[in-house]
C-alpha cells in the first residue's frame, strides 16, 4: 500500500513522520498528474502547491483550523488529501467532483472558490465570527502572488491589518498569474526573493563600516549595533508590517520540514502573519515547469511525453476575435487591447504579438481594467476590454459609472458567455445579458456564428458607444468567412427562415442551433417557423418584432442566459411597449438556478438548449398549419 | 470688484500674485458657505480643498493639463474657479449645475465621478492614451485618504507604479471618508503625517551617533554620511517608493505657496508621483470643522450660527431600519452590522451605540464588505450590510460569487433604492431590482412603508437565506408601527385594495402611491381597480398573480427601477411561465435612459411615478366598468 493510499483524511496524513512527507508529495504529485492527464484541469498550480498543502494540513488541525483557499486553482492536492482520492478520476465531469473548492462537497472547503482575491476577507470574516463566539479555531488563508494585487485582497489587507486578529495569510509566490505577473506589487515581492533589500543593506551597511576611521575596540560592539539596527529596518516586508502584518519569509515552498516548522512557529501568533512561501508553478514536472502559462489549464495529455490531443475542427471563437482584432489594429492605430491576466485565454497574445505597445495586461484588476479603458477613451482611444463574462461581474459598478455614464467607446468583449462546461456555476457566463442590458446607453451583441463575430466586432468598434459583444468558449461552426469584415446596421436583427406558424428569436449561437431546428422541424412536416437572429439585445429590433406581433402571434424565444431578465424578457418588454395584443410567449434558456460543471453537451441538453430540445419545445408550442404546399425558405442575411 | 469676481477661467487665476491667493481662497469659502448654506451639498470636504483647488490651477495650465477628482465631493471650489461661479446657486437643483464632475458640464471636468476610487486609474488610462499619441499634457489625480483604500485604487496605484508614466497622484489625507478613516493604510498614513518614522529615525540616529566613541575628525564626515544613509532608507512614504512612486510630502494643503512650490517643483517629473497633502475637513468654518461628519453633506443652514433648517415629520427609512437592527440584535447575538464608510449615512450609529463590538465600518471597500459578510455567514452569524443602492453594483460579484453561491444568510439593507434627488445619475439606486433578481436563492424585497421595513428586515434575518431588502431615501410616510416586529410569508403579496377593472401590481412605495392613486381614481368614477403590494420582487407571489391572468385581463406593474429587466419583467416573465393567454400589460417605471439630479418629487412627476401621474396613465390604460353599485373597497394585510 502506498503512503497516499492510506490517507483518507488529513487525520491519517499527520499519523506519518516528517521524514516520509517528501515521498508523500512525490506519491501525490504523481496521482494528480495521471488523473488530471485524463480528464484535463489546472494542472501546474496544483502541481505547485504539493508540499505547500501536505505542510498545511500536517502543521494544521483541518477541518477545526479552516484553510481558505483563494481562486481553487491550487486545490487538486487538498482534494486528494481530504477524502476525495477515489472520486479525483471524476474531476470537472457531469456529476463528478467541482475543480474548485465547493462546500457542499466537502466540511474540508470552507468556503467556496473559484473568482480571484476572495480569501483575505472570507477568512478576516470567518476569524471574526471565531472571536465573537469565543472559539478558538486557526484560520489561514492561502493567496496566489497572481490573486494577491486584486483590489478585493489588498482592501481585506487593509482591514486585517488594522483589526489585528489572529489569522495567517499564505502568498504563495510563484510569479504567474495565469499569464506572468505584472504591476509594482509584482515588482517589490519579486525584489524581496531575489534578496535585494538585503543585498541592498548589506553592501551600504559594508561599504559604511569600511569608511568608518579605524579607532580602538569601542567601535567594534558599536558597528554591531549599527548593522542591527540597519538590518531591523530593512528586513524584507517592510511593506507588510506597515500594514499591521508580521511579515515571516519568504520560504521554500518545496521544502516540507521549513513549511512545517514555519507554521508550527507562527500558527498560535496572536496577530496578523502574513508568511511568504515561494513555489514554482508546474514544480516535478518537466513540460509544465518550462511553460507554466500553457500547462495553466490543460486538456488530457501523455503524462510521458507531455504531448496534448490535438483538438482540430474550426477555429475558436476567442481566436476568431482575437485575429480581428489584430487586424484591425493595423488600420486603425485608436484600438488598445486590455486584459486582467488572461492574455492566453482571451487570445491577445495574438494581438500582442502584432502591437506589444498597445496591449495591458493590468493583472487580476478588472475593475481597474474597465476604469483604466474609461479614461483612455476620453482621449480618442478606442479600448477593448477582453474578459471572460463572469468576470466582468467583478467590474459591473464600473462598467456603469466609468463608461456607459459617459457614453464612452469602450468594447467588452466577452469571452465565455453562456455555459462553459467543466469550470462550472462560478464561470458560467449566463447573467452577463441580464445584468449589463439594464445599463442605458450599452450596445448589447452576440453573434450566432464565427463570422458574425468578426463583423459584429468590427461594428463595435466603429459605432462610437460603450458596446458589450458575448460570444461563447466554443469552436466555430467552420462557415465560410466574409472577406475584410463589414459593419452591420446597429440594433437590427436578422431573418434566417421565413414559417408560417410562428416565430423563433434567438440571440448568439442559439440563432444557428435553431435553424437547424427549424429545417428539422419542417423536414418532419412540424411546425413551419420564422427563425430570428436578433443580434442585438440591446437596441433590440423592434420594427421586426412590430411586425410579428398580430393578435393570435406566438413567439418563442431562446438564449444561453438566465431567463431573469434576459433577453426573452427584452423581447417581452419591446412587445408590451409596441402594444402588443394577445400575443403568447415562451422562452428557452437557462432557469433559476446554478448550473452544475460537466460537458457543454450535456448541460444544454438538461436545458433544452440543444437543435433536439429546441424541436421538443417548439412541437409542443407552436401550432401546426395543416399540411400543404409550403412557401420556400427564405434566406435573408440584410 | 472682489478677486473672485475676476475669476471666470483658470486662465485669470493665474494672472493674479501668488501673494493675492490667500485672499482669494477666503473669498472663495464665503462664497462657498454662502451658496451651499442655500442649495444643501457637500460642504466638509470642499471646503477643505480650497487651498488645494486654487493651488492646482494655478501650477497647472487646465484644461489642457487635466485634473481628475475622485468621487466630486470636494469638487465645489473647482466647479467656482471653471467658469461655474454665476450658476453655483443652481447646484443640485433640477436643470442646475451637478454636484459631482461631469464631462457635459465643463471641458475641465475631464471624467465624470460621484463613486469612489476611480481617479487613479482613469488617470492612468489618460496619461496612457497620451503617450501613445505622443501628446504633451499633464494629469494629475487627485484622491481622499478615503477613497484611496478602495481596492480600485491600489489596484490603479499597482499599474501606475508598473508602467511608470509621467503622472501626478495628490493624496489628499484629511483622515475622514465619510465616516472616521479606517484600516492599516490609515494607520500608515497617520504615522507619516504624525512624524513617527521620522522621529523614530531621528531618535535611533541619534542615539547611535552618541554611542561613537571619540574619535578624530572624520568621523564627523562619517556621521553624517550614516545619518543620510538612514534617512534615505527611513524617510516617511517608503511604501509608495516601494510600489514604483516618488513620494512627496507630507505638505500643508492649507499652505498655498508651499503647495504651489511643490506642484511647480515635481509637475514635469518623468515618473510618478506621489504627493501626499494634508488638509482638514471643514477647513475655515468652525462648525464644519468641530463636526466634519455631520457637515459632510449638509442641508441649507445659517452660515453664522450653523443652525441648520429642522426637517420634521416621519422617521426616514435609514433610521427605521437602524433602530429595527439595533432592537433585533438585542435578542440575536447572531446579528453583526457592516458598512463601507457609511456610518451615518446608514445610520448605523444607533446600532454602535447599543452594539459597539458587532459593528463593522471596512472603510470605502463595498467588496471587501460582502466578502467578509460571507466569511463571517459560514460560522453562524447573520450579517446585515447596510450599504447604498447604487454602491452595491461594486459588489455584485461578491453578491454572486461569495454569499448567494453558497446560499449564505446575509441580508443586503439596500438603502437609497429608487430616485435619490440631488445627487442624480451617479447615485440613483435604480437599476438594483434588474441586476439583482437574476442571481438564483436571493430574495429580493422592497416596504410599501415603514412599518412594513420593519417586518421585511426581521423576514430577512430570520429566514436563513441570502436577502436584498431596498428601500428609499425618504421619510416614512408616518404610518401606525406595529408593536414587536412580525414575520412576512416568503414570496407571498399582499392586496392593497380589490377592483374589477384591472389590477396594478406596485412594489416598494410605489403601492402605497399606488393605493391612493387607486383610491383617487375610484371616487372620480373612473377604473375601479385592485392594488396590489408586492413585497418580493424574488419569489414573486405566482399564486396570486395566476388568479389575475385570465383571458382579456389587464395588468399594469408600477416601480421605481429600471424598465429594463426589473419588477414589471418579472411579472411578465411568470405571467409567460403560468401560461398566461392574452392578458396585456403595461410597465411603469423608469425608462432607458440616465435621470438627471433634481428633487425627487419633480423626478418621479417627470416619469409618472407620483399619484398624479399613476392616476393618468391608468386612465389611459384601464377600461372603466360602466357606472352600477361598486362593491366595498377591500383591504386584505395578510
Amino acid at each position: 500500500m502506498s503512503l497516499l493510499e492510506r490517507i483518507n483524511t488529513p487525520h491519517d496524513l499527520r499519523q506519518l513522520d516528517l521524514e516520509t512527507l517528501p515521498d508523500l508529495a512525490e506519491e501525490l504529485r504523481r496521482f494528480l498528474l495521471s488523473g488530471v492527464s485524463q480528464t484535463g484541469g489546472h494542472l501546474a498550480s496544483s502541481l505547485g502547491a504539493v508540499e505547500l498543502t501536505i505542510a498545511l494540513h500536517y502543521a494544521f488541525d483541518t477541518p477545526k483550523d479552516q484553510l481558505v483557499w483563494d481562486v481553487g486553482h491550487q486545490c487538486y492536492p487538498h482534494k486528494v488529501l481530504t477524502g476525495r482520492r477515489d472520486r479525483f478520476h471524476t474531476l470537472r465531469t457531469y456529476g463528478g467532483i467541482s475543480g474548485f473548492l465547493k462546500r457542499e462537497e466537502s466540511e474540508y472547503d470552507v468556503f467556496n472558490a473559484g473568482h480571484a482575491s476572495t480569501s483575505i476577507s472570507a477568512a478576516l470574516g470567518i476569524a471574526t465570527g471565531r472571536d465573537l463566539k469565543g472559539e478558538g479555531f486557526r484560520v489561514v488563508a492561502i493567496i496566489g502572488d497572481g490573486s494577491f494585487t486584486g483590489g478585493l485582497a489588498m482592501e481585506g489587507l487593509n482591514q486585517a491589518g488594522y483589526l489585528g486578529k489572529r489569522l495567517m495569510i499564505i502568498l504563495n509566490a510563484n510569479e504567474m498569474s495565469i499569464s506572468p505577473n505584472v504591476g509594482a506589487m509584482h515588482g517589490y515581492l519579486n525584489r524581496i526573493i531575489q534578496g535585494q533589500p538585503y543585498r541592498r543593506l548589506k553592501d551600504e551597511v559594508e561599504q559604511l563600516l569600511r569608511s568608518i576611521p579605524r579607532v580602538g575596540e569601542g567601535m567594534v560592539k558599536w558597528a554591531k549595533q549599527a548593522e542591527h539596527m540597519a538590518k531591523q529596518l530593512l528586513v524584507p516586508g517592510n511593506l507588510f508590517e506597515e500594514l499591521g502584518f508580521k511579515y515571516v519569509g519568504p520560504i521554500n515552498g518545496h521544502s516540507i520540514p521549513q513549511l512545517v516548522q514555519t507554521f508550527r512557529e507562527f500558527r498560535d501568533y496572536t496577530h496578523p502573519v502574513l508568511v511568504h512561501v515561494v513555489t514554482r508553478k508546474g514544480q516535478g514536472w518537466k513540460p509544465a515547469e518550462q511553460d507554466p502559462v500553457f500547462w495553466h489549464g490543460a486538456s488530457p495529455f501523455s503524462v510521458s511525453t507531455g504531448e496534448v490531443k490535438k483538438s482540430s475542427g474550426p477555429p475558436s471563437y476567442t481566436k476568431v476575435f482575437a485575429e480581428t482584432l489584430t487586424e484591425l489594429a493595423k488600420q486603425d492605430p485608436r484600438i488598445v487591447a486590455i486584459t486582467a491576466a488572461m492574455v492566453e485565454g482571451t487570445g491577445l497574445d495574438i494581438f500582442l504579438r502584432a502591437h506589444r505597445d498597445r496591449l495591458f495586461d493590468v493583472g487580476i484588476c478588472e475593475e481597474h481594467a474597465v476604469t483604466f479603458a474609461g479614461g483612455l477613451a476620453t482621449r480618442g482611444m478606442r479600448p477593448v476590454v477582453a474578459i471572460y463574462s463572469s468576470f466582468i461581474q467583478r467590474a459591473f459598478d464600473q462598467v456603469f459609472h466609468d463608461v456607459c455614464l459617459m457614453r464612452l467607446p469602450v468594447v467588452f468583449a466577452l469571452d465565455r458567455g453562456g455555459l462553459v462546461g467543466a469550470d462550472g456555476p462560478t464561470h458560467h457566463g449566463v447573467f452577463d445579458l441580464s445584468f449589463l442590458r439594464c445599463l442605458p446607453g450599452l450596445v448589447v451583441m452576440a453573434p450566432k456564428d464565427e463570422n458574425e463575430l468578426r463583423n459584429m466586432l468590427t461594428t463595435a468598434v466603429a459605432c462610437d458607444r460603450p458596446v458589450a459583444l458575448r460570444y461563447p468558449r466554443a469552436n466555430g461552426y467552420g462557415v465560410k468567412m466574409d472577406g475584410p469584415p463589414r459593419l452591420l446596421p446597429l440594433g437590427k436583427a436578422e431573418i434566417l427562415r421565413s414559417g408560417r406558424d410562428g416565430a423563433i428569436w434567438a440571440i448568439g449561437t442559439m440563432a444557428t442551433e435553431t435553424l437547424q431546428a427549424a429545417e428539422r422541424l419542417a423536414a418532419e412536416n412540424g411546425p413551419d417557423l420564422t427563425v430570428v437572429n436578433a443580434r442585438f439585445v440591446k437596441p433590440l429590433d423592434t420594427e421586426l418584432l412590430s411586425a410579428h406581433l398580430r393578435p393570435g402571434a406566438r413567439i418563442m424565444t431562446i438564449e444561453e442566459n438566465a431567463l431573469d431578465g434576459g433577453f426573452g424578457s427584452a423581447v417581452m418588454e419591446a412587445a408590451t411597449r409596441l402594444g402588443a395584443r394577445e400575443v403568447t410567449f415562451e422562452r428557452l434558456g437557462v432557469p433559476d438556478e446554478y448550473q452544475p460543471h460537466g460537458s457543454q453537451e450535456i448541460l444544454r441538453a438538461r436545458l433544452d438548449l440543444d437543435v433536439e430540445g429546441i424541436c421538443r419545445r417548439a412541437r409542443a408550442f407552436f401550432p401546426q398549419t395543416l399540411a400543404g404546399p409550403r412557401p420556400v425558405a427564405k434566406r435573408d442575411s440584410a
